[in-house]
């Protein structure tokens, strides 16, 4: 075969960063492409999806976790790949197939660490699949419908809206007959939420009193919160919210990257005096609703009713520098790495 | 009747205090003893029940809800009454009724009012219904049972674990086979949590390092933490709580007489990161299981199994200053004031 002249690149983990990630901190190796055994089929990956939680893998600074990888592991990711070889009649070659195969060219599996596998008859875009109607976008369903108990008649806050996951929330909630405001930094990035993402209303964190700016957006208050990021902004949601109000947690931008004292939330009386429910949820909790949750916003993205962004970078060397940006919000929407 | 040359004995609202009320937010007022019409019963007042939501309804300083009393409004709380006139053969003379009638020594009532009436073969203590059997009981089994989802396996964690709704709950968790920690303030009052209320172990939340101390008492980690505080003390539960675990919020005892900045909270990146739930709850939302608690706490206090304590004031005159200095944590138990 002709592979077996190429290397498998891969990004490793080199050292757990104080903050923000620097190149340093991670490490590319070319080893030989992997032979397959009985019941295996080799992937080329073409997509890399660059996702928050790796920061949180990396440790150091203030993560929560700790840290889970250890020097010389390969960066966990997900990707999509091509079937270039098989030994798995389940996995003819050209099937597209989406899995937690890491930062790397190339991938061997025999289909149990895969998450789904792309229809045959696909009209949307392969890259869709890393993102809207990927993680991204199950990550979002599950949060609004899931954890969130989304009702049509609910006024809706999501915040980091121009975000991938954001983005996707708010689409989903306005399909679902919500009222929807978005909350993103800057006058650029609220123009995208409402003119491209079709958000009822954006507020800017970046701007005074974003307390007094959702009240003005949502006078008569917020019923969800999906929050992808925490610290102020979650107080200033909480003083908006209305009795019974729940607000998934899917994430803590705020939290990654801060050195020296972590961030402190505000108004938590709230939850008490509104009968509020705050709750962490990753999509892999629900993994019985993904087959579900993949055909609606397949629907919605053929429908034109879900639009998404991406940036993608070119080529698994470019993978360090890329997250580093997306950490820092350089990215419009979904960041990818296109690794073929 | 004789009670015609009696007074009805007031305590009406007054003003809004600025962080701990003092008597002069409070107003004493006699009026004549209600006539009754048809349907309707009058209700000597025995026991008055003195809580921290209380404080939250006279506004001012940091409070949630903003007030919902105005100035020469009945004060508001739950008393235990006898039916000393009736035109309601539901309710015959000698019955003891409980409802959130106000700080009064009289009160009339057609039952629509009322929470539920003691049965008439008790053999509890009739304060009990105040307290343990009461409103106090019920928010500690709503708590655990429906918002927090207790099993068996569970180590449960307890703030404010001397006061009335913290050490029910203690013992609740207990009966039902939980390892129980208690949080509270000062070795005095721990030991109270630890041989009095039979608690697994108490930490004290004035000696250095809480979290620490609460990793020591339970190195296995939390799965529900009972909150009655907020503030510092959820921070350091946050950073000990287990995947999955649950905190039902009853109350926010750190803010109600916050001057100034009101308390934030930190690790809430835990919430993400453990897939937790924080979810503040009032008993008020599950009226339809009232029954069902009850008669399993007063099943409880019967064997001997639920201990609790009081604390009384005497007379009508003396509820402000007995609720100055609950806030304060003057009182040992449930504070009561009694009426008659």
């Amino acid at each position: 075969m002709s592979e077996t002249t190429e290397d498998n690149i891969q990004v490793l983990f080199k050292s757990a960063p104080d903050g923000l990630p620097t190149e340093d901190n991670f490490e590319i190796k070319h080893t030989p492409i992997p032979s397959i055994g009985e019941g295996q089929f080799l992937l080329r990956n073409l997509y890399l999806s660059l996702d928050p939680y790796q920061r949180m893998l990396m440790g150091g600074g203030w993560t929560y976790s700790g840290g889970d990888l250890k020097p010389g592991d390969l960066m966990v990711g997900r990707v999509l790949g091509e079937v270039i070889e098989s030994k798995n009649p389940d996995y003819p070659l050209g099937t597209y197939c989406v899995g937690r195969l890491g930062w790397q060219t190339h991938a061997v599996s025999d289909g149990s660490n895969l998450d789904f596998t792309v229809p045959r008859d696909s009209k949307i875009p392969l890259s869709a699949y890393m993102g809207a109607a990927g993680s991204t976008g199950v990550t979002a369903w599950v949060g609004l419908k899931i954890t969130g108990q989304m009702k049509p008649s609910d006024t809706v806050l999501i915040s980091a809206a121009a975000g991938a996951v954001g983005s996707a929330a708010g689409q989903i909630a306005k399909a679902n007959g919500c009222k929807v405001i978005g909350i993103a930094g800057g006058p650029a990035k609220c123009k995208i939420v409402t003119d491209v993402f079709g958000f009822d209303a954006c507020v800017d964190y970046k701007a005074p009193d974003l307390t007094g700016q959702i009240k003005a957006a949502a006078p008569d208050g917020i019923d969800l919160y999906f929050d992808n990021v925490g610290g102020d902004v979650l107080s200033a949601a909480l003083a908006n919210m209305n009795k019974g109000g729940r607000i998934p947690l899917c994430g803590v931008l705020a939290a990654y990257n801060a050195e020296g004292e972590p961030p402190t939330v505000a108004n938590m009386g709230k939850i008490f005096d509104k009968s509020l429910r705050i709750e962490g949820f990753v999509q892999t909790q629900y993994k019985d609703r993904w087959d579900e949750a993949r055909a609606e916003l397949i629907d919605l993205i053929q429908s034109g009713k879900l639009a998404y962004r991406e940036t993608i970078a070119d080529g698994i060397d470019a993978a360090p520098s890329a997250f580093i940006g997306m950490l820092q919000g350089a990215n419009v929407g979904k960041q990818l790495v296109q690794l073929a």
